[in-house]
Formats: structure tokens, C-alpha cells, sequence
């Protein structure tokens, strides 16, 4: 996986408009297509589910200002920001005084263009930077025009479903809802498709693996009207992808229940990089992991980030652009979550098949030798180590961190003593 | 409450001469009726309770010693500290020498009259400053006298109890036979009693509250004796109050179960007060807990003191008298411990109404807002996250302090949420 | 026991070379019987041991090298260190390049001669200091001389049972197979041999305790084949003595349980000793404890050291000597290991025979008093937190750990309160 195919992909996804419905959601999971065989679903308008109901469809073709003087500004087509997300269709004059009611900005950030939504209140609106917004001459008329549609149609959604030996399962959720933003997010979708390929490159998988592309809330909440009580019976570890393209410290905010796999996994594996990092509690400030962890549901779903949303003064609007982002962080984002994939694929129980006494290594030739002497150490004392504590009672990560050790440092103990019958899995 | 009523009740009671037994002690539970209406007990001298036997009734009319000059000293009518408590009559004249072996001081602290009793051992005594001791002539003949009676009687206690919804109960402790002493002991009583009437004020109460106006120890072991099951079946919570009435920091001393839900209600209240404070374990060394505690009840009471028992330099001496304590500080205890009521009523359990992923706010027109954009999010994060949690399985303070909120913030949520039908509380 | 009773066993121990088989051992589990009366057993050659098998005896009478101008070097009578322990017999003319293959010493380390092992693999060699391996001359015939033998035989160990009231029982396991070494290991025969001597001396004893004199790994492992299920029933707690004879500061490794009693017991005897000390986790670098903790076994072993194996630079070498240990520091560590036995004797359930409020000290004239009024003090606080905390559920170690004292400050409490009746053992 090059950074370059990364970047590619992004450059393609970038000038979409994206909503929670409607047509540049469907051509952005068209491009994601490419990398994962993802099934569309559409869930029509109208329908209820929980406590929700998906909304018309909404699609745009173009939205700009005419200015006094003639001039267009807020024009949809050189930004997507500029029209609130969702705005009903407009066209016509008006003054300064009735214009500024729907004009948003952020005064302590006057380059950047705000991100703005009305999804569930019909209106319409304009995003402006506020060094623009101050030059707007308060005079004369100003022109208005959305050529937008809000109608019955659908929400769509992508799902791939990645078998593996056993049906207990993994969720990879991101979501495709917002414009041209980069951090948030399009480097949720972007991560999560290219993990898809790392994963599905794997030869053997104890986990079958679930992929969501859908919009934010809405999207999930349909999603979970739908499969929400298998995942219940089903789901060993689960993780939303948001917020994890740019190069800042990784964040694990945890998910509801401290003590579920999905959350040890993940502190196991930044515990053993040799980069900072912050674990932080669930928390309703968040994304899609409110609708996996609301209390009927409570699913083992956490979520590794880098800038958080909230968190980062770009957050939401025109900032949080291809500058902001690193493609090489992105890349080790992937490699991280890919981490915690094999980090679960190994985390079983193991018991010595020589429960009393320790097995004489010797004899067999077992004890590892390298010219190294301290890496010989080392691997004779892991090899022990695991042998001693392989009850059936610890999993592979609990052994491992008795000895504060990553779990990968076990694994080819755990190869080689299964292949020496010293060892079996116990299930 | 005004400050100058405590103020008025504590100069009322500060010249009785109380004991553990005796006019003084029903006098002052006289007064302290005035706030709170008490049924008085009395429990006949000789009753057996547990390994204790109720003494004979102390009552004191004069005491004083005539010196060989014909001066009177350590007159009890100035201040009744001077004669040991309990101390059997006496009218005789003796030598220094003799004197001398009933005489009480403290060299160290030569201005202090020393607080000395004998219940349970017939003696006589008087207690003296040590700078007044010092000047005694060494010749000649004193006069020794008390008016004291040492007969067949009674122990009187005074118990209220304030009903509410349920028959759990929260009891109140303190004990009043103290002499004029003030941080220990007229302000367990005063604040006992003004805290009454904040309870008995509110007008809905998911408790009983049960109000202990008993002599410490003995006064306390006759009451457990009869209703001492009752408590172990009912206590949900309770406090002995003492030490109260100086404005050093809170000590709260745990029951000795440091889970019970008195110690968390304590604990969280006082973490949420701005100003500093002390938790410190169960312990031997201390009042009428060690009677709640025994091992037979250990029931699920602590104490909340300022400057405690044995720990502060005036304790047991004329010197703990009106200029140690501090009504506005006492205020401050009655308005704590009405805080640990508040939170004890308001800490139930509760379910969310829609279970499965979030309720849509935005529809029900539930969003706070504010002018003040910090105190909407707040409104917004602390509703959403009770709505998160309510599982049915976290006490409400437990919801609280995952967001490390005192859970006073959560109460206005409560009540909307279970108007709109989002919430309900689950028994 | 005096100090120089230890030095004089060192003395008779020291010139013996031992093994995990063979003459040595027995000659050495001789000397040790007269100060335990050991029983010796005899476990035969080709007995197989869980995954072992006992290996030929082993037995020599001399070995050294005749350099090319005729002297004698690494000469086993000098120091038995110099052939490589279990040496195959050889007798043979070799030049200098086939012999290095053969020569075992350590460059960094010029003065010492190693200590080196090859019971299961036949081979022969000699230990030398570098400094002497370097002054080899490169040309000429050297001729070496192994007189050992290695035939069916036997592996001996020597055992003692020292009955207590009850069949619950605490181990002291040690071997003896290492020749000429101090810490590492006459170290822990010692100890354990003269510690019995203080345990055989208590009056009453609860415990039945076990004493184990066996060569390391092996010895243990054919011990665990015949008792091990036996153990399993009936071990409360055991300790593995081994590198306890110099003066650095203690370190207690754990057993696998980390709750075990033999940990809790050391941990609470160490923790309050005024010295330092460290707790380490149960890992396999270690000595007999990894059979006893294998996973079928799992028992509450652990091990009380100084300076332990592989963690100081003269560790299996000629220089851990009599000059590297203290036998003031050997005769701490006894008494040490022997606070661990008063404290498990000590640790029973108490339930106060008064449960309901407190007993009436005063009436049976239980208040101590010193005319040291701090001795005063803690005297009573003492016994009246064993009262107030004698409900039958926690130990007197967990009552006294409840005050931060040593159990041992508990002690006369507990038998005058059991001899007045306000206190029973709880079993």
C-alpha cells in the first residue's frame, strides 16, 4: 500500500459533495468500491428507525450569492462549504439585513469557511469566511440562489463482509456524510478501505470482519435498526474510524465497558509502539460509537483517532484540508489498526501440554540460540515464560503483559511449541 | 437559618451542666425540642444493655473548694468543668497533700480547666487550671464540697423520626452530655437539630430519617440494644455528628465498609465542594461509630468532624468554649450534611425509555441552549451523557462522577428527561 | 544460633564437590543431617520424572591439565570449579587448538574460573580464569585427565517432616548441588537447616512443616513427581531458599498467585522491618519455584533472596566465595524467614465474643497502662481495633494491616483477650 494510491484516491473523493443522502454519497462509495466490494444498501425516506426517520433526499447542482455589484461569491462550485449542507431550494433578491440571517462565519478565524448543516429543520444558508463576509457592502440587493432538491428517496450505505473460521465478528465503521473536508473525514473512509485490503490479504482469520461506510448518526442508527441484535450476539471488537489522517499523537477513547477486548487490544498495542499516545473514556462528545454503546446495544466499540474532533481549531471547516493531513500518518494509522487486528487473531488461550514441572527443552532442542546472546536470552525466557503461564486461564496478551511484552513477540513461541506438541489451543 | 439563631440556642445550652445521665441532660434536650420535636426515653438505672449495666443518675446542685484562707475555688457555679463529672458528694476538710490526689490539671497548658469524668468508678475530683494550682499554699486546712446525688434513676435520650416514602433510613446520631464544652460537644446537637429542619423542609423524601439526640457511648450501646436489628434491616445510610462547630477543614471518617453508600455519598459530595478536606479511615479511636460499627451491626455509619476529637489542643478543656467555634462554619456543616441528603435522595437508578442508539433530541426541541455557549455544551454533555448511561446498572452518582460532575448538576436533566418520557427510574 | 555454628558448617560444606547426583551430594546431605534428621532417599537412574528422566550418577576423584613443560593446571583438587561439572572421564594428549574447544572462561571477568554444567548432554572440559587462559602457549602437546565415572546409580535427597497440630503444611525447599559456591549456593542449605532449628523449637506449631534438601530442577522434580498431588491438597504456603547469605537487601519474588498466603506473609514481615527491600513478580528466571508454580502445580511458593542469581556479576563463578557473603547477614535472613512462621501461626480468623457494641474494658480492668502515656495510648488502640475488628471474615494479618502495625504487635491481645473470653479463633 503506497502513500501515493492513498493520496490518489484522496484527490478523487475530495471535490464530492457528500451529505447523509443523496447522489455524491453514492458516487463517493462508488470510488471506494474500487478498494473494497462493498454491497450498497438504500433505506428509503420515511422510514423509521428507533427513534429516528430517514429524511428526503437531498441533492445540490450549484448555489452562489450575486453581489450588488454584480459579482458571485459563495460559489458551491468552487467550494462545497459555502451552501449549508441540506438547504432547501432558493432564488431570490434580498437586502443586506435579511442576507446576514443566513450567512455563517467564525470571526476568530476569518480565512476559514464554516461547516454547516440543517438536516432535520428545513432552511437554507451560505458559509463565508469572515474576511469576506466583512467586505459584503451593506447596500443595495443581493441575489440568492440554491438549485438543490429535498425529496422522498433513499439513505445509501456500503457493507463488505469479510468471512473468516468463525463467525464471531470484528466492525470496521467509518462514515462518507461530509463535504470536502480532510481530517474529518475522509481520512476515516480512506483508512478503512485500505485496512480492508491488509486484512483480507491475511491467509487464515479466526474473526469474520465487518466493514461499515455509512453517514454519521442516521446512517448507523439505520444500520443498527437492521443488524444491531446480531452484532449483540456476535461482535468480539468493534472500532469507528474518524479523525485519523493527520500526524498529531494517537487518541484510543475507549468504549463504554473499560474492560472489553476491543479496548485491551488497543491499549496493548500503543502500550508496545515506542510513540506517545493518550487513552481517553467514552464519552458522548463523539461520533457513530454513541448509537454501539447507547445502553440497549453497549457493544465493544472504541475508536483510535489522531486530532479529535472538537479538538482542532480546523475542525469543520475549509482548514481541515489536504495541508492539514499527512499521508504518511494515514499510512500508520492503518498499520496501527492493522496491528490490532493481529494483535486479536493471536490473543487466544493456550495451555501447556506439560502441565506438571516444565518440559525438558534440552532434550528436544528447543532452547534457541542466536549469536547474540542477549536475544538468546530473550527468546529462551519468552518461550518459558509462555510455557509457564499457559493455563487455559490467561489469554496470550494477559501472559504477555506479565512480562510486559507486545503479544507479537510470543507468536512464533506459540508456532513452534504448538508444531512440538508442548502446546495446544484451548477453546 | 440564621446564623444568630444556632448562635442563641448554643447560649441557651452552654451553662447546663450535662453528664450521661441527670436533670442537666433532660434540661438540654428541653431546649433542643424547641427544633425539633423529640420523644424523650428514659432507661432505668441497672437495665442491662449488651455488656454494659446503666448507671446510677447524676445530679449536682453546688461543688467548690474553701481554701485554708477562706477564698472559695474551682467553684462549680463559675464554670462546670471544675468537678469531676460523676463524682460522688462530698463535705470534708483535708490537708493539701490529700487534696492534692484529687485535684486534675494540665502542666502544659496551664490557662485550660481539664474535662474529667468518672462514670463507672465512685471518686471525687476537681479539675483546676494548672496556673491556679500552682498558687495553692502548701499549709493549712481546705474545705472540700459537692452537692452531688448518686441514686436509682433513669438515662434519657430523645429520638424523632421524620417519615418518608420508604422505610430505608438514614439516622442522624449525636450526643449531648457533654458540660460546657463547644466544638465537642455542643455543636453535634445544634447542628443535628437546624439540620432537621432543612429535612423536614423538603417536601418529598424517598427516606425515613431518624434523629439520635442520646450520652455518648452508654446512651448509645441502650439504644442499639432496642432497636439495633430494626437498624440493621433499614440503614441505608447514617453520620455521627460531633466536632462539627470550628472552621477547620472537614474530616470525614469512614464506616468501616469503605463502600457503603454513606462513604460514597460523603466522598462525592465533598470532592464537588471547592475547599479542601480529609478522608481518613475507620477507627477505633473515636465516638459513637465505634458502637455503630461493632462487629455484630457494622452498619454503614461515618462521621463528618473539623477540628476532631484528640486532635486539636483544646479538645476536653475549658479552652474549647465559644471563641473556638464558629457559627458561619457551622452553618457551613448543617448545609454539607444536607448536601449529603439531597444526594442520597436523588441517587437512584435509572433507565433510559429508548434504549437502542440515541433519542433524537433535535425533534422534541430538547437541545439547551443559553447564551452562553460553554454553559450550552455543558447542558447538552451532561444531558446526553445521562441518557448514555442510564442503564438500569449505575447509581446516579456513579453517572455523575464518570463525568466528574457533583450530581446536583444531573438533578434538572432528571426531571426534564422523565417529563418527556425519555427517562424513568428503575426500583 | 550463633554466627560462628553457621561458619562452621560453611567450612565443613565448602571443599565438597557436589552434583545433582553422586557422592558429593550424599557426603553433603550428611554433614547437613546433623543438624536436621533428614530422611535420604534414593530416586534410581532411568526413573522417569514427568517429562524427565533421572540421569547416570556421577562421580570423581580428579582431573587437571599437564601443560607442554609439564605443570599441572586446572587442577580439580585446587578448586573443583575447574571440570566442567558431569565431565564424561578422558584421558588424552591433545595440542592447544582442539583443547580451547574444551576451555570454558570469561574475558571480561580475568580472575574468575566459571562454574559450567552438562548433565544431559555427554561432553567433557575445563573451567579456567582468562587470565591463566591466556598465558597458554599455543604449541606442544597438553594432556588432559578426567577420572570421573558415569553409571546407573541414583539421585539422592533428604527430606524432613516436622509435624504440627493440623495436616495443612509450609515448605522449605532448597538444593544442594552446586560445588564450591557461597550465595549461590551453601547459602539456602544453611539457612534452611538452621531456621529448622528454630521452628523445632516452638512450643506449639499449627502448621506440619516440610523441609526439602534436593538437587536443583531435577531433584525437585522427581520430589513433585511422588508428593506434588499431595501437595497440591495440603500446601498453605512454601518458600524456596536459595542466594540468601550476603548482606545486600532483600528481595521477595512472588510466587504465580499474586494473592497467595506465602506472599501476603512476606510482604506484611518485610514491610515492616525497618530495612529495605523489593517485591518482584513470579517469573521464570529463577530456581525451583518454576516447578512448583508449573501450571499443573501452581503452588503459593516463593523466595526470599539477597543478591540473586543472574543478577550479580560473581554469580557461577569462583569469586562467589566466603569472602563475597556475610554470616551476620545468613543469620538475618533466618530470622527473617522465621518472622514468616510466627506470622503464619499468628494469622487465624478471630471472632470477638461481644459482638454488639463494645465490650466494658473498664469493668474487667482490661485498660493497659504504662507510665509511658504514647505505650498507654497504643496499647489500648490496639486492642480495641482487634476487637472492633474481629468479625471472623478478615485475618489478623488483614485486622493489622487495617492499623499499619505488625501482626506481631497483635499478639498479646489476642491471648489475653482469648484467656478473658471476649475473643474466640474462628474456624
Amino acid at each position: 500500500m503506497p502513500v501515493f494510491e492513498i493520496e490518489k484516491y484522496f484527490d478523487r473523493l475530495w471535490p464530492i459533495c457528500r451529505s447523509i443522502t443523496g447522489n455524491g454519497l453514492r458516487d463517493s462509495l462508488n470510488v471506494i468500491q474500487e478498494l473494497i466490494p462493498l454491497q450498497l444498501r438504500e433505506v428509503p425516506t420515511g422510514t423509521k428507525v428507533f427513534d429516528w426517520t430517514i429524511p428526503k433526499e437531498w441533492n445540490i447542482k450549484d448555489a452562489y450569492i450575486i453581489m450588488p455589484d454584480g459579482n458571485k461569491i459563495c460559489d458551491f462550485k468552487v467550494n462545497n462549504l459555502h451552501v449549508v449542507n441540506y438547504s432547501i431550494p432558493v432564488n431570490k433578491e434580498l437586502e443586506y439585513d435579511e442576507l446576514t440571517k443566513h450567512l455563517h462565519y467564525i470571526d476568530s478565524m476569518p480565512e476559514a469557511i464554516p461547516y454547516v448543516t440543517s438536516y432535520y429543520k428545513e432552511n437554507w444558508g451560505f458559509c463565508i469566511s469572515y474576511k469576506e463576509f466583512k467586505k459584503l457592502p451593506k447596500t443595495g440587493i443581493y441575489k440568492v440562489v440554491i438549485e438543490s432538491s429535498l425529496q422522498a428517496g433513499s439513505l445509501t450505505y456500503g457493507e463488505y463482509i469479510l468471512k473468516g473460521e468463525t463467525d464471531e465478528e470484528v466492525l470496521f465503521s467509518t462514515y462518507l456524510c461530509h463535504p470536502s473536508m480532510a481530517n474529518n473525514e475522509l481520512s476515516g473512509p480512506l483508512v478503512q478501505a485500505f485496512l480492508y485490503q491488509k486484512i483480507a490479504s491475511l491467509t487464515k482469520r479466526k474473526y469474520t470482519y465487518r466493514f461499515l461506510f455509512a453517514p454519521e448518526t442516521i446512517g448507523v442508527v439505520a444500520y443498527l435498526y437492521e443488524n444491531g441484535m446480531h452484532l449483540k450476539q456476535k461482535l468480539k471488537a468493534g472500532y469507528v474510524l474518524t479523525c485519523c489522517g493527520d500526524d498529531a499523537n494517537f487518541i484510543y477513547k475507549q468504549s463504554k465497558h473499560v474492560n472489553s477486548i476491543a479496548d485491551e487490544i488497543a491499549k496493548h498495542v500503543l502500550k508496545h509502539q515506542d510513540v506517545p499516545y493518550e487513552i481517553i473514556p467514552f464519552s458522548v462528545g463523539g461520533s457513530d460509537e454513541r448509537q454501539y454503546c447507547s445502553p440497549g446495544f453497549n457493544l465493544p466499540v472504541g475508536s483510535l483517532t489522531r486530532s479529535m474532533y472538537q479538538k482542532y481549531k480546523e475542525y469543520h471547516t475549509s482548514l481541515d484540508n489536504k495541508n492539514f493531513i499527512s499521508f504518511e500518518a494515514m499510512k500508520k494509522t492503518i498499520e496501527t489498526y492493522f496491528l490490532f487486528v493481529k494483535a486479536l487473531e493471536l490473543n487466544n488461550y493456550y495451555k501447556a501440554e506439560i502441565e506438571y514441572c516444565e518440559p525438558q527443552l534440552g532434550k528436544r532442542g528447543l532452547y534457541p540460540s542466536s549469536v547474540n546472546p542477549d536475544v538468546s536470552r530473550k527468546l529462551i525466557h519468552d518461550r518459558m515464560h509462555l510455557l509457564s503461564f499457559a493455563d487455559g486461564k490467561l489469554s496470550l496478551i494477559e501472559i504477555a503483559e506479565l512480562k510486559n511484552i507486545p503479544v507479537f513477540d510470543l507468536e512464533q513461541h506459540v508456532l513452534l511449541l504448538q508444531e512440538e506438541g508442548l502446546l495446544k489451543r484451548d477453546v
